[in-house]
This record gives C-alpha cells, structure tokens and sequence, in this order.
C-alpha cells in the first residue's frame, strides 16, 4: 500500500469558499456574518470533488492511502482573531472527516489548528483533541508563521509551543509544519513562502534543545524539506560549527520530510542524502503545480514516478519510503 | 584561472569592528560617536588578515582570483539611517580597496551599498558609482531586504528599485542578491534568511516583467540560488501554470547562481539541473561554514573539490563555472 502523507482538499465544494467570504465580511459588518451552522454541502457534493481529482489520480499513479488536511493556502490564520479561526478551522475539519468517512480506504484526516498570531498556542489543544478523538484524525498541520509572512509570532523552538506539543506528545500525533498564505508581497505563497518556511523551521530545530525536551515529538518538513536537503553539508556544517552533535544525533529521530519535490534530479538528492528511515512519500496532489512537464509528458507532481526511477534504491527502503515510515510517524494509523 | 566570484571580507582587522561599534553607541549618545575618519588599519595589518587566510585558502585550494566585498552579515543595513548606512558602507568599501590594491592578482572589488529601510534605493547610486569609477569595482552586493529579517520595502521587481537598476545597466555591473544579518528570531541568519532570500528573490524574477524592462541587467543568486535548483521542476511549472515563458527564456539570460552549495550531492544536483551558463565558480571562503567535514577530510566550503569530482562536466562547461562565465557577468574585469 502507497501512503501519501501531504494532500489538502484543495477541491472543497464552492460553499466552503463562499462561508469563508462571508466570515471575512463579517469581521467588519457583523450583521453579514454567517450563522455557526457549517456550509450547506451534501455528500454527493463532496463526492463529485473528490471524483475527478484526488481519487482519479491515486487510481491513475497507483498511490492508495492519502492523509488529508484542509486546503493549506486557506488556513489564513492571520485574519480575524482566535475565534474567527477556531470556528473556521471546526468547519474544515468537519469537512474533512466527512471526506474520509465517505472514503475510509482513500484519506485519513489530518487536522488545521485555529491559531492566530500573538495568540498562545496551548489554546488549539481542544480542537486538536476534538479532532483525533473524536474524528479519527492522525496528525495536524502547524503554522510556524500565523502572520502570514512576518513572523512576528516566537519560533517553534520557543516554549511559547510547548503546551501544544506536550498535547502532540500525549496523543501520539505528528505535526506536518505548514505555512498558509502569504500576506508579505515580498513572497509568493508556493513558491517562496512554503519552502522558506520549510527551510526556517529546520534551521530553528538545529539551535535548539527542543528534542531533548520532547525526545518523541515529530515534525514533518514538507515539499522536500525546502533548501535542507539540497544545503545538507551547510546544515552538517554549521551544526558542527555550533558544538552540536552530527545531524542524524540531534535531529533526525524527530524530524522527517516528504517527496514533494517535482523532478526527477530533486527526488534523487533527497533519497541520496536524507536517510531512507526520514523520507515519507507525498505528492502535495491537488496542489501548487498542476500542470504536465513538457520534458517528461507527465504531471509535475506526480512524485511517485520520480520515486519509482530511482533504480539504486533497495526494496526495504522503497518500502519505507512508500508506507513503512508513515506507519512508523503517524502511529495512530490502522488501515 | 579560476575566478571564485563570492567572498568577503570576514576576516577584517579588530578596528573595523571597533569602529562599528562607536558608530552604533554614537547613534543613542552622539558624543561616543567615531569621527567621519576611517579607522586607522595598516597595510600590514590588511596584509596580515588575509595571508593566513583567505589568501592561504586560495593557494591551498589552486584558485586564483575572488571577487571580494565587505563581510555581508555586517552590513547591518537596519541600523541607523542611511547616513549611518552611507558612512559605513564608504569604510567598508574603501578597505576593500586597499586590499584589491595590495593583491591585485588576487582580489577584485565588489561593493556593499548604503541601503536603509523605507529608504529609496536610488539613494544608493552616488556610491556604486564611486565604487566602479573611481575604485575600479566590478559590482555590488544588492540587499532585497533592508530590514533584516522582517521584509518592509518592496520586492525586488517593484519600480521602488528601477533608479538603482538603470545606474547597474549603464555602468555595466551585476549585482549579487545578499542580505545580512537577520534581527528576526525566527530567521538564523546564514542557515535560514540568506537561503530564504535567494529563493524569494528568484520567485519574485518569475513573477514580474523586470527583465522585459531592463534586458541587460545581471543577478548572481549566491548559495547556490537557495533552494531553486532543488525545486526546479516546481519552479518550472509554477511559472507554466502561471503562463510565463519556460525559465531559461524569462530569466536565464539575466539571473545566474553561484556554487556555495557545501557537499557533492548538492552541487552535482546544481550542475545537473541548471545550465553551465548559468553558473558561476564560487566559495564564500571564508565564510558561514568554517570547519572540515568529517566525511570527506576536506573543509566544507572547498567548493572546488565538489566541482573537479563531477566527471561527467565537459572541459567547455567546466571553464565557463570556473571563469569564463565570471568574464561575462563581470563584463569590467578585466585580469
């Protein structure tokens, strides 16, 4: 069985869009804003959405299992306040459990927390819970920027987070660390912002004792793990130029990354230099790439084939990579 | 001859620092400040900084030539105004003078600009004028974000920038992208905001019709270009789905990245993925990553040694990264 650990429903019905405008009008003129019922959608709406994308294509690529977390663009923790995002991340959530109840054997839930920049961290717990006690889910995604491109909130390694971690750690759940839009027009959202973010997050990791305080916490880095990979021997060696033990040591027990990197050359320096144990598959499919690479004839992110073609790697490690580690980090899974 | 087209000036005499340092206490209490004298620095204490140095280095590692300018973690462009930017930026440069003058065959001048915050670039003009014209510089190092770490003033793209870019274009520099240091907790400043400013400078060039506007204008993205030639199939397709022009047409003609990438498996990835035009020879000894690593018994940053290993580079592809290219991007070196 392939699991893609990094999906979002980025096909939601338009309702959800359209509750969301409504909210977001509703921050200045309170008398437009919607009730707190959830978006009118029907079952069949959210069939007919799924359909003709992310399940045609886990059919077409072979992939079987992916882990499924509202749309990572949308998040937009920066707008409104903690309210405003507790009850927008409750309706995404909602919506994505119903996704997964619809398709057990397709997606399994990944949650978005209500964060909202300056706001303590420790005050997503409660959904957090909500969603993997209650709704089945198996991980979240967190924002280590709720601003939207000024981190202006403290980074992960501050013990401003560690109320949620210690949540992380109780339920036995991962973090995928996931950035939103951005707002700063200095960065374009998929192109800079996420894998900047990527890049940070693993940087902020390095110089901290964070893993010595939560020796079983553990972190995602999607898209590859941003620059990290392709800079391994800046990361080795400004580590060992800080005192710090040699990567592997100080980090790699908790930190992992995802194939979502959209060529060929790319995928193979990952897999050449990230031990086989730290690299979980994903595609990030329906997402930031939708077009077909003129140079190959297929989809930019159909990541698997990339896997696929790397012929030196062992059958223990592909197998790994394609569901073992997924297994392994996301233990709450039992398909 | 082998050109390495990144280095600064980290190894400067103790006076330069000190000097800095009144500059700073000057800006809350004005009597402490320096006078509008440089520092006294001999030639044999120039001498002395670099011979056991960045010039032992070049004669260990067989390279000839670095393009050198002042240290760039302390541009410190956040500090004071832009009077405090212009007087140290003069110091600055005009060091780097003396020590182009003391070791013509070895180092040629790249300068550090006066940018300040909110501050309009075209400010900047009267120096990299000076630089070029009356020091014989070949370029400048181009800040994308003054504030070190919080990114208040435009994108690169932005006609905020255009004044500074028409003066690049008649005199004929590049200018390389490079931040300095980051004020921002979340941001290490060689691990994560130089990385991160490569990329999303890179992403803004996609972006924007900039090299419609001035076709002769020339970038060095350093560090190996961030993240980009790790995501060149995302940046590929981002720019497809956004009906750009393919990359080599939009930017290749004007945009160029250096090998600072500190391991074989990062620099084999680079020259795979962009074309050897594209690519200029580089280090940044000394620099971010100081120490040997203990994989290979080399130190990290002996660039040269990763490129020599690439077998399958052609002797034509090999000159152009290790000086032909630095010829043309440079087009007023003349060594």
């Amino acid at each position: 069985m392939i699991i893609d650990c990094h999906g979002h429903y980025t096909t939601a019905p338009k309702a959800l869009e359209e509750y969301r405008k409504r909210q977001i009008d509703g921050l200045k003129k309170p008398a437009q804003a919607p009730s707190r019922t959830a978006p009118a959608i029907s079952d069949d709406e959210i069939r007919a959405s799924l359909e003709n994308a992310q399940l045609k294509m886990q059919r077409e690529r072979g992939t079987d299992l992916t882990i499924f977390s509202p749309r990572a663009g949308s998040m937009g923790h920066h707008i409104g306040n903690a309210d405003t995002s507790r009850r927008w991340s409750e309706i995404c959530n909602d919506l994505i459990h119903r996704a997964c109840t619809l398709y057990p054997q397709n997606f399994v839930g990944v949650c978005q927390l209500p964060q909202s920049p300056g706001v303590a961290p420790g005050k997503c717990v409660a959904e957090l819970e909500r969603c993997v006690k209650e709704l089945g889910f198996i991980g979240c995604n967190l924002n280590p920027d709720p601003s939207g491109g000024y981190w202006t909130d403290p980074p992960l390694t501050d013990k401003w987070w560690y109320p949620l971690y210690e949540k992380l750690v109780e339920l036995d759940v991962p973090a995928m660390v996931h950035v939103s839009m951005s707002c700063n027009p200095n960065f374009h959202f998929t192109g800079a912002h996420y894998i900047n973010a990527d890049t940070t997050a693993f940087m902020q990791f390095i110089t901290s004792d964070l893993f010595t305080d939560f020796p079983t916490l553990k972190f995602i880095i999607p898209h590859g793990g941003g620059a990290v990979p392709y800079h391994w021997g800046r990361y080795r060696g400004i580590a060992q130029d800080m005192g710090k033990p040699p990567l592997k040591e100080l980090l790699l027990n908790n930190v992992y990354f995802d194939t979502c990197v959209y060529h060929r050359p790319g995928i193979e320096l990952l897999l050449k230099v990230i031990p086989a144990d730290n690299i979980l598959f994903a595609s990030e499919m329906v997402g930031a790439v939708r077009g077909i690479d003129p140079e190959s004839g297929h989809y930019y992110d159909d990541t698997r084939r990339y896997v696929d073609s790397i012929d030196w790697l062992s059958a223990a490690d592909r197998g790994k990579i394609f569901g073992g580690n997924a297994r392994k980090v996301y233990s709450r899974l039992k398909l």
